[in-house]
């Protein structure tokens, strides 16, 4: 038996840890003792330091309600939510990337017509996006679920503006029936700021970080036999894609919105030439 | 610049931070994200166990308020509020070690006369507890401040229990006026619970651990010139001294309570024979 000194803090605590019987829990215990313990030994701080830290988190807590999640924010702007992502997402190279959900998803989104136009509020800069779901072999995949939704032009999914924007503008679910093709018209997105009202904003700003997120689309992507995808589809050339407050950029997933000046195509699809158009293929691994 | 990805996961991070002006803010989160990411790294938590973790945390947040703090709580149980004591309160060998403070100090406690018992509520085991307050040259300190508090018998601090204790019962200020000597009269102190009705309860009980702290009364010694000391004495042979739910305990401040049975030293103390007797002498640092 050893009492506590600071020489061996973290063994003396995870001493009590000996008979804990769910060894899943144990192990992630020690492990966050350890990294606690060697985080406070590494920055030594004064007591007026550790109680920031102590109301710091009481506030980010306190700032959670039913429709504001300020610790999920927390992880997201520390790159916890990409982390622990990436490493539940694990991809052969060929199957397209995944990235974090965020909170904007709603679950029974309303299923929609291929080719149908998500943009109810009529703001913003029109675009076609299309393109395939193949597996890893490169074959089509019918009757695969692509669940889209964004931002409007002024930075809000429409959850966060119940009052202003139309009942599930900008998101749906298309079904692919013919060679794996998708194809639908929405909007080019816009980057957009996390919500800063809270204690992620006021650490993003403490800190010298911006709170921006580049232009996006977010998708689940998936079919019966295969892993489904999380994922976004950037904006190549937006504002931010360096700096995404929480980084969800991967390369693998940046695609460009090309402007298209073509009256009667645009005609075909009830746009103003110029549009733009957005092409990217989904690859799915099997199960 | 470069993307997020599992392999470099804590420096992508980090380089968000690199315009913050605020070199210690700066020092402090650089080494909270290190050791986040290594900790989910080693742990590699399912999307489910993240989930948990946030919630865990939105818990503790939410269960506090102005009497309640459990996060403080929460650092307590995981050594962390022990070891930030013990860093900033490094001493030389001869001075009294501190140790945590707790969340049942009062301040502006009453003044209390030399000698007079704490004890309102009449319960528990009559203690008469006395010693020196010295400098680490073994010289007496006169005018030193001796603030002490400690549970009663039912386990419980005087502000637990406002309907149920005499208000400032176990409590109060002494003040050495003559070779450093302190006495006063009050009970031996009982083990007791921390909280367990919260998300730290929880922890506590889903990992084998309990929830107990040995014995101990509670004190801040202080004197103009010297550095003040936040520590406990502990009661030798209590239950839980080696394993303090809160990792207060040091060998040097535990200490014996001797029954004595001696009818003329009780009347005179007003106690009945037997009783126990308590010597602590305080070792103050120049400042």
């Amino acid at each position: 038996m050893q009492y506590f000194s600071e020489e061996h803090s973290n063994e003396v605590v995870k001493q009590q840890y000996k008979n804990c019987k769910n060894l899943r829990l144990k192990q992630i215990m020690e492990s966050a003792i350890n990294h606690l313990h060697e985080f406070i030994k590494e920055v030594e701080p004064s007591q007026e330091e550790w109680m920031y830290m102590i109301e710091y988190l009481t506030k980010t807590g306190q700032k959670c309600d039913d429709k504001r999640q300020e610790f999920i924010l927390l992880s997201d702007v520390l790159g916890i939510s990409a982390l622990v992502d990436t490493i539940n997402n694990r991809k052969t190279l060929e199957a397209t990337e995944s990235t974090v959900l965020g909170p904007f998803h709603v679950q029974n989104a309303p299923k929609r017509e291929m080719g149908e136009n998500i943009n109810y509020d009529g703001k913003g800069e029109p675009a076609f996006i299309f393109g395939l779901v193949k597996d890893t072999d490169g074959n089509p995949i019918n009757g695969a679920e692509i669940d889209v939704w964004q931002a409007n032009e002024d930075g809000f999914y429409d959850i966060q503006q119940p009052d202003v924007q139309p009942e599930m503008n900008l998101r749906g679910v298309f079904t692919t029936i013919e060679d794996g093709k998708y194809w639908f018209r929405s909007v080019k997105p816009k980057f957009y700021s996390i919500p800063t009202d809270g204690p992620v904003g006021e650490m993003i700003f403490a800190t010298g970080r911006h709170p921006n997120r580049p232009a996006h689309l977010h998708y689940i992507v998936s079919a019966p036999g295969y892993k489904p995808v999380v994922t976004h589809v950037f904006v190549k050339g937006s504002e931010y894609l360096d700096s995404d407050a929480v980084f969800g950029v991967k390369d693998s997933l940046i695609s460009e919105y090309v402007l298209v000046d073509d009256e009667s195509k645009a005609n075909e699809l009830d746009f103003k030439s110029p549009y733009y158009e957005l092409e990217f293929n989904f690859v799915l691994e099997k199960n």
